[in-house]
């Protein structure tokens, strides 16, 4: 287990504190009675904040995770007989422990994606069982931003690809447990990568971005809309003491305070980035997009490495591990962190 | 909706706030990081806590809410043919949205309790189809204890139940979403009505009791235990920074809290009770055990009552209505709310 | 075990033989190569008949068993947060061991019915929930005709209650195991209790019948039938050799086969209810409507019974017992058996 | 639609008849009455003939169809948080709809086999997350045998998949829909690639190989074997007339039926091989092993072809066709054939 008392931790993001201006709004709203449910005047709040940000025509639902956000929204998509496309290395498919198969009962298409960006032409390979009865019937196709591969589409690629979703009768359902720090990366508004490209569902996260716990379902279809509200619960996704994420929302959401954080956590990737790509050795596999940095190193660095940093390795047949960046880290945490990995690399 | 600005509510004790020492938990852990998951070290402290309270043969696991906790729970229990007998009032009957047909695919059997407590001789008739395979094979009894009527199994009536389940194969789940609220009321420890009457599974409530989110499935058979882990992540239950529910009832069991937080809302179920048991026209219907008064009025007086307070009606054929006291309640709550059922009635 | 080798049984009318012309149209079709799953001549000719009998804006899938033309066709009605009304006696409730539950993941709301049958009033008592998401949602009316105690709903009685369903945006499915002893029964044709009435989906019983094996999923309602195709397949009721099911139920439409059939069984069943009805110690507990007689005797009396003939108790708390007859049965098969049941009496 | 009234299909082994003695059987125990639900004395019979050819320590299950056989055998082996590991041609993956997702609710893990055939080595590598909540568990090798590509495993690879999934903890189930084909090409006993070499759930096929319809689910490990008569009802699978798949079986199993009909289509496939092999612009692209021909041809001539034989493309990326040959072919019917591609050859 990681030293927990001194140092940052490189494997999650999640790793992170609560920022304190969403502990600010937690303390704040502790008092008095109020509904339970959603149905108070904070979660009407959060919900007006989220219009402002995403445009008047949406659903918001909060919800308590991830896990929870992507398989309830999932499930406001598609039947059992239906089937979710999606990248071999999305979460939907490998992290969560098989919950869309359980609670959806579908079957998901992984298709292989080097960088973690599905495009047009490999989804186009999967419809050619539409309309036979003896096959999963393709529906939704669900991406994610920022890839779990610390990528990002491009606002066109996006467009790209939910045109061809939708010009093919498929919806297009969202991974946004980052997409904070894909929008701070783009330099666009949570909006443009949205809203504006037609997404239909998306997990709209706020855990990984200095949230306590609190993940958002924004359903753009005023059809899959009207019935979420029951998946929300039977999901076991509805909270009792609601105000309790909604002001944490409201706050991520004012004062640009979620812009900042993903842009912090970027900046921090980036200059882990910049330091390790010099170091003989160490192999950067993926572009730095986001908060994520990849990277290739010799199996006893990394044994080396973890006794005082914990971090995940990613895939072991070729040597390859995750470090995450988070909001509240800062230059000296990554250039300690960089110390360290220059000192594990000398011992070999 | 609930005018939120004066007054306490009586429609559920999740509409309380979270507990100033609770709140003070959180503040205090956020600083640092921490391993997700539930692999920190204040996680393993909460645990311990539990191990301290309830014995150190049990296996315990964090999660967000009561729906989680008593379905993931359950579904460590039974398979898809096997069926949960419970109490036709059981919050997981009708208050769960058929959460647990669906993500168990399990049949429950509903069984008519006037006081919302199951007797050995329902459960026994029930029995008869064991071994057929056209009947789904009751395998699990479920009982909530505080009940959802507020009445209490006494601490003979459980070892009687959990003999007679045990007698017959059957398992036996606990939603104790108010446990602590029996406990009190009974003035025994929380491992008297627990692990001392040979309950498996439990649902320990902390989110009615001053947390502001978090229950807990404590498993008391290792064979059920050993992969609850994967079935809390499908249910989309396993919170990522887990250190933020586990600081919380690392409070909730410090210093008797959770028993003075209990106690006070029983306090001011009994004194609600006994102050309109004496106004004509309302009747108490059930005995008044723990922090729940259910009564019935005329349909004009609870109208005009729900102008001011926000509750819930119970049986609507025959004006049952329920009334809910919390922890944050004071006497002067009370007082003020049955001058305003005086009122109420003298209008009519 | 029943003793086969002489003597009729009244425990089912699944215990009967394959009728002999559908036997011969078996015979007959077994001849050359065909397109397999539904995709042949022969299961063409099929619909067309049923579209004679019901009319031509139905859609017609051929099933397997009654398990699953009631499963899969009331998983074409509902999602998993809604519920299914039905009597508490109804098959789905009580004899698939629960398969609705695990194939559809949604709650039953069984209602009871001293006779089988479901009425207006009672429905509407479930309806308060709806628009609570805590609640599963009352969707579909599910209906046996003839009912599960033998007895039937007149055309008035379906034509109240579909139009009490359809007011409340309720869809309604009729179980029809046992449809054919029902208008045999009304003198009605099968179109009057069924398309005439308003029924959404019907399950069409054949194996009760004179079939081998086969029941069929009727879709009245173009909305859900366009995707029952692939809930049949997942349902696992997608017969690869579907000729040998599509030819028995050409053989059955024909001639009046099926009404034939089903009178004599009616007629059984009034015989034997006529001569026992005389029998001190034995009462008749139902409007003997179909081809069921259930009686309440002497447990003794029964035991005696049992050791001869082979057939089922109903309800055990009250001595209550099930006769079935068969289309393969004739006037001495029931004189023979009453003959055993006058002896059976005269030992206690 | 192919055109019915000439020629042979060589689109699936299920376009074929009943062969004339599983006929005779079903007319010849349509007399007297039979208690249903397979509680008969034909149901034991044939369990007794799986036994003396499968060893006496099985448990013997018959049902409807293959696809209720995987889905029904493989529910009794996992639960949802498990996962199956099984090539990604298996029928299971590709074939049913989801069903085995939306019956049993766990995920699929799918490996690339050109072959059809999984290895040890492939199954090694999926391992590494045992243990881990974030993923689901493998617990379960599908194998099919005859492959969906016509090949076969052989004794020792058979053996030394078990072996290697044993020592890991993981059970091993067989698709056996075509699994008469294997033995008869194999020169060996049903008993040597199924009981000896450790299987613990077979699906084993009946309608490819001269059934009406009629799979069976055969359970080696006792322990699966004690709940499998629930999944089996739940699953749709439990025939009440079951004496009609009875006799089928016992007849199939009589006389080595099975594997003179099996023979014969293999020996078909061969033929139609041997001439094919021959023409130029047909390429055989896999091993022909039991009885089915993979070819690679150019479109139009495939275009020609199915004008007047039905058939289906396998891979329509590369142009690959599949030619499944079965027992009611004789040499004419496959020289009539050939002759037909010769044709469709000179053309283009």
């Amino acid at each position: 287990m990681m030293s927990e008392r001194y140092r940052r931790s490189f494997a999650s993001d999640n790793n992170a504190i609560v920022h304190p201006k969403i502990m600010e709004a937690l303390n704040k709203v502790n008092t008095g009675h109020c509904l339970s449910y959603g149905e108070d005047s904070h979660t009407e709040k959060a919900i007006e904040k989220f219009k402002e940000v995403l445009g008047q025509e949406i659903d918001v639902y909060l919800v308590y995770n991830g896990t929870g956000a992507n398989v309830t929204g999932l499930a406001s998509m598609v039947t059992p007989y239906q089937a979710i496309i999606c990248s071999e290395a999305a979460h939907i498919n490998v992290d969560e422990c098989g919950a869309p198969q359980r609670f959806i009962g579908c079957r998901l298409l992984p298709l292989p994606t080097p960088d973690g960006k599905l495009r047009p032409e490999q989804i186009e390979s999967t419809l050619s069982v539409i309309g036979v009865e003896h096959h999963s019937q393709p529906s939704v196709v669900s991406i994610t931003q920022s890839t779990e591969l610390g990528t990002i589409y491009s606002v066109k690629e996006l467009k790209d690809l939910t045109d061809f979703a939708h010009r093919n009768n498929l919806l297009v359902h969202m991974d946004g447990a980052r997409i904070a720090n894909a929008a701070a990366s783009l330099n666009v508004s949570l909006k443009e990568i949205t809203t504006d490209v037609g997404i239909d569902v998306l997990s709209f996260g706020g855990t990984k971005n200095g949230l306590m716990f609190g993940e958002v379902v924004i359903l753009f279809n005023k059809k899959l809309a009207q019935d979420y509200k029951y998946t929300r619960k039977q999901g076991m996704q509805l909270a009792s003491k609601m105000r309790y994420i909604a002001v944490q929302f409201e706050a991520l959401l004012s004062d640009d305070l979620w812009l900042k954080n993903a842009k912090q956590a970027n900046t921090m990737a980036k200059l882990l980035a910049s330091k390790v790509e010099k170091i003989p050795g160490i192999e950067i596999t993926q572009p730095v997009e986001s908060n994520g940095v990849f990277v290739t190193m010799p199996a006893d660095v990394a044994k080396r490495l973890q006794q005082e940093y914990f971090f995940y390795p990613w895939n072991e047949e070729i040597g390859e591990y995750r470090w995450m960046t988070s909001f509240d880290m800062e230059e000296h945490d990554i250039l300690d962190f960089v110390d360290v990995v220059k000192q594990a690399i000398s011992l070999f």
